[in-house]
């Protein structure tokens, strides 16, 4: 019974963790679109969490955790889109900058 | 011996991965202190990031992983790092147009 509610409480946990935080990569695309502009954002962020994400990937397949799973490639996923967002809006920017 | 090498190779990639999300936003932190802006970056990735981090906190407690807990505790701190500086030139930013 103990064991019941705690794994209960870990997939609560699990679930409401995982869509926080696919919920703010979510909001920084969002805003990122908005105002086609991303270059306050480090790309180094994009790039070191993603390999962290990777890792906690292979983590998750090791210990058969579909939570840590499931929230990592999503992460991934996100996380590439604002790095490829930010690639490009870079790239804009500068090509208007030597327009003028 | 199996089960040795599997906690090592978990060791290793916990450790890793921890290592990897702190240096992405110790980049971030980095960055804004230079530029002294942070107005691409979404508020919102913050606090959901950090909400999710909390919860992961919880979870780490529970099955008592020392990696899950001391990354997620150090990622708390650096993500309201870049939220409080964020606030601050935000703010720095608004007052010098007014000033225009």
């Amino acid at each position: 019974m103990t064991i019941q509610i705690d794994e209960t409480l870990l997939n609560i946990l699990g679930i409401t963790a995982g869509v926080l935080i696919l919920s703010g990569w979510i909001e920084q695309i969002i805003k990122g679109y908005k105002t086609k502009s991303l270059k306050d954002v480090s790309r180094y962020l994009m790039i070191f969490i993603s390999g962290g994400s990777i890792l906690w990937l292979a983590y998750g397949i090791i210990v058969e955790d579909i939570y840590i799973i499931g929230t990592n490639i999503s992460a991934i996923f996100l996380m590439m889109t604002v790095f490829f967002m930010k690639r490009r809006y870079d790239k804009a920017s500068r090509m208007n900058f030597r327009k003028i």
